[in-house]
């Protein structure tokens, strides 16, 4: 019996704006006082967790003078030394300011996107600064509304300019950080620009060093547009560019929930964990959450502990489906062990493969379209491990 | 006043299996018997169509013996001569037959992927034959409806190996041919792999030979996912990759629809003619629509020929729109003009930029974020140019 | 040649939140500063609409002491008396204090139900003063975000409770008033009690003064479901429950925008004006929008006239869509005509039905099932009209 | 340990057509052979089920004559009485012949109109012959894909003159049969009538003999409208309207799935069973699931036996839930006890509670804020009881 307490080695990390929402949505105001980033730091050690990680107004508000914001990152190490708790990553706040409402990098405003690239660069030397490894890129207000109000060519142009940028800044400083793209399909524009992972995906090969990126999908910004999230990730994995995520429930394709990871779509959760943890999978594993404005700071750390704990309840469950040997035979009945073998022949040529009669001409497809795949005896199967039933 | 008769100079083609879709659904039984695809043709060119394509069953039915299909392809080709319409793209059947039901190029069963392939190759020769310069991929059946059923990761690698042999293959046999992958989120599968534009790109870079491969978006894969169809092509445009295209409605997240073009979302139309139009694509416009089947073929011919009439007013409107002084000054105001301006000055260095106090410590965040962005201005004139107003 | 220019005979209305929403979102902060309720008075005015409408706190601020209420109602005042608008509608916030944070009717706390009705009793008084005939609730807090934090039918039980207490005390009070419920599926909460309009006609009929009561359906609430909207204030007006509703735009299932009407769905906006100017509904045309916060007040301002300049084209289009002979025919080639035909001929009992063998037994189903609808004729005449073409 | 083997005890029920489904979906042909409906019954009395239910179509197809028809009938009782299962509720296909391509009972023809409420009368003899207590109606055609081709209001009148007249001739015949509408947003209509549970029960509400009536929602219908199902079930329940379900698994907005129950959104899976099992609900546990195309008959069966397996499955949890000492006190620090306590005092007036100042003026709206609701603490710990953690 597991105790599903976590441990550093979990690896689990939260945003600081994640325990510090204060609750403040379209339709209301603040139901919670701000959480001192210090506060947050202690919390979270206290509850098993590995890292923490910020967008720059998080930590240092917007507007604060040098001196201050120097007196904020210092009481901010000390906790993290006091407590062991690492910043894996860090972030830019290019959107909560009004000087955003029409994106940073691909603002239509020239002096916006440059205010932008210098914000974000002076938090790169922060996050290298204390030992993030990863720079997350959220391009919230990347976006439109309406059809005319941006030319997606010309946007993605000034983000391809951004991220070059960037990363030439990041290999002259020589800071060992690769960023992370996360895509978001809509909210709180219209149509986001690079909406899903596979978007993300693409632009990257166009940067001109794409070895320094990878992408952040987050659970319920890939379940907005009603995408399998496991799938995302797989193909990011498949790409060679999951190197952060962001984890979180969602129930379906409406607002985005953020809700405590295994709420929202369990099943989703479920194959998510099981595809970390036996793919590969070595970056954090980030909880991007908003416990909900019904809660007190009681109900926030609740939620907090919750994250984990779901996520160590699926890390044991899938575990288990992997292990089970009715499991390993389900799966050959499914024939999982054919789909990795390839499909032609080592050395087959497309004349070999036209030769073989046995794969067309001879070919019985009638007897071949009779086979029952057995895929509900193997998803029955997941069901029972993930009920522990 | 323009007389919106489509003429063969403005590239509209459709799918035999567009008009001849007999009207079986998930819950009904056909309602119009079938179309012979010489019927189509000598219908489709008295409509003022220009091309025709087809997948390998449209025109000679699964089975068909040799001979039988020699006679099938010889009407059609007499019917092309007589009418003039070309045959710009072929696709291949691998969804109707229960054999695909686990996927083809990607189906668990080695043999069936291999089948898929050989089934591909002879439609490939046929589509050469016929003159076709672009041949579609959609992969409908390739995905899963529960989580175990399909190892994604192996998935992509056999999706991989099939196009790089494709690809191998049209190389070697000279055909003036590109591949254009069509992506869908889901249905007639749970989930389909590669369900986006995005997620097609960031496939397409990883081919052996990228250069033969594009994209074939249709307007209702993408908003089945709640996505913008205009920015998607546009990121596929960004990419040099949008080679052909399926012009279709639909109203919103639900099943595949298939309303002829302009029905759905009809402000989405008017960009995505605006963006074709003015934006260089040079692929024939292609309309993947299914007539409803409350219609008997009057309606069939009635639904393509609005298809075509809706693009030819859109057409109008948008190029009115782009001609009009007023939007040229909205535009101005809503600085689409800064936005194709490269935010880095020529040779600007990441040290040069961090240089320039006028772009962050001298910076008036909060007077830029006082400036409005015109952006509802200029999208009532799209609005009163769209609706002739 | 109509001008578009709005009268006060058109009977538009806007809420005094919506051009005085200040843009701030779930991610940024606002970017407009607060609208007096006068100037908004007198620039709605000089636009051309008719009425305006408030929730209690648009116009008096939560916790404005006794006598500044009555100098911020006495200025409202003066401002309609001069320039002649009108208050059909008012509503009560109970959304945006945290103390509506699980609910206002159906808030988990007794307490703050209570509270939540004499709130809303105060503004009801208020409401009444004004002259507004009908009293909006917006539930827009009633709901959870997980399953066991809401008994939905105790949750229903409180609601009629509340709704019963407030038509005793309107009728008490001789108020020429009936309440509008308004539905919406989600956001702020994860589901929302009485979630579409249909769930509220059901919700009205169990109430103890079914009279003094109908719905409020918003275009965007509506389409956040997915659902069909003129279908469902269709069957509010069948139901006779139409008593007032709020125009806006949505661009699908995803986060509510609340787009000026005309944008999202056109063609869902045409048919809405369609069936309001022929079907008899009486109510303002009120809309419930709100600027885009790339918007500063000319855009504002701009975005407004939008709302009704679209109204009229629309209501110009589907006149002459009606008047039109060709469409009238094509009604008629779709059996539109048929549809209002009772099925059963007068005084047909079951008994009769059955023994009427042109019905069944010598019915000639094929025969039937082979006439075309004509749908596609008639949509695409529905289309040319819209555009004008 | 329980060990989820169902029994008659349990009330299972399943359609002929779930487990008769042959795989044919809008892309693909059937993937498995016809099954006798008699095989169907002996099947599923051997898995456990204790109740079949049927289409018309399902047990005789169309156009079957009476001889052959009676020799159909007769084949099925004997399989009942051999096996023991009961029939408690049967329904019309009026959807599957072309002929109802516009719909049935509000169909635009009228001949159409007629002919479907023969067949339904015809079907609802056969029903009561076998003892049937619910008759289901889904109107799956009753819709339409474009603005002009329904009149909505015309169209319920007609669905009102189809039911009022099924309700007399149930009341003349004296059968013991109630009907149970089955809501549905879209599929295979662009749009369908009575969308959803609330409009079906707002339909009701204004029928003839409203007591013959209630609703049938499906899982998947509710969720295709990205709707709560628990919740759309409750407010049918707290309508004194829940007389039949229809369970399956559904996976968000998108294509009808009909996945096995449990599948899809598993969570609210558990609340369903929960709030069916604690809230009075005495009607079958009806499955309406299509196993997939991917499956032969072995795996039909597995499907099958999972849907009951997992109803038992999570009716174990649900209860534990229920009964847990932590459980109770959470929903306690969660209020739900005072959501069962009127608002208003015994006999309160609205003058009484006027005067109650500390309703309002005495109220602390911050301190009342500041309460957390404790849902967090609440969910997890459903969470935990449905993971058996």
């Amino acid at each position: 019996m597991t105790s599903y307490e976590p441990t550093p080695e979990d690896r689990f990390s939260f945003g600081l704006w994640t325990v510090g929402w204060q609750g403040r949505d379209p339709f209301g105001e603040a139901t919670r006082a701000p959480l001192d980033p210090v506060e947050a730091v202690h919390r979270l050690a206290g509850l098993g967790a590995w890292g923490i990680t910020f967008h720059d107004d998080d930590l240092i508000p917007h507007g604060t003078a040098q001196a201050e914001r120097e007196a904020h990152i210092k009481r901010f190490r000390q906790a993290l030394e006091t407590t062991g708790l690492v910043v894996p990553m860090a972030t830019t706040n290019l959107f909560a300011h009004p000087v955003f409402k029409d994106g940073a990098f691909t603002a239509n405003d020239r002096d916006v996107r440059r205010y932008a690239l210098r914000k974000t660069m002076r938090n790169i030397d922060l996050a290298a600064e204390l030992g993030a490894r990863t720079y997350v890129a959220w391009g919230g207000r990347e976006g439109a509304e309406s059809g005319a109000a941006k030319d997606v060519r010309a946007a993605l142009d000034r983000m391809k300019e951004a991220f070059d940028l960037l990363a030439e800044y990041v290999t002259g400083q020589g800071y060992d950080l690769r960023f992370a793209i996360e895509p978001k399909p809509n909210e709180p524009r219209g149509d986001i620009l690079l909406p899903t992972v596979g978007h993300a995906l693409a632009f990257i090969d166009r940067l001109e060093r794409p070895e320094l990126f990878g992408v952040n999908p987050e659970v319920g910004h890939e379940q907005m547009a009603g995408l399998n999230y496991p799938h995302g990730i797989a193909q990011a994995m498949w790409a060679g560019k999951l190197i952060h995520l962001d984890l979180n429930g969602q129930s379906g394709i409406k607002y985005d929930q953020d809700l405590r990871f295994g709420a929202g779509d369990l099943r989703a959760a479920f194959w998510t964990v099981d595809l970390l943890e036996s793919g590969g999978y070595e970056g954090p594993r980030h909880f991007d959450f908003k416990p909900p404005r019904t809660e007190d700071y009681d109900g926030v750390w609740a939620s907090a502990a919750g994250c984990m704990r779901n996520y160590l309840i699926l890390r044991e469950r899938a575990a288990a489906f992997r292990a089970d040997p009715a499991v390993r035979q389900a799966l050959r009945d499914a024939r999982l062990d054919q789909l990795v073998q390839p499909t032609l022949a080592p050395g087959e040529t497309p004349q070999r493969l036209l030769e073989d009669r046995s794969a067309f001409e001879e070919f019985d497809v009638d007897a071949a379209a009779a086979r029952g795949m057995a895929f509900e005896r193997l998803d029955q199967l997941a069901m029972d491990h993930l009920l522990g039933a």
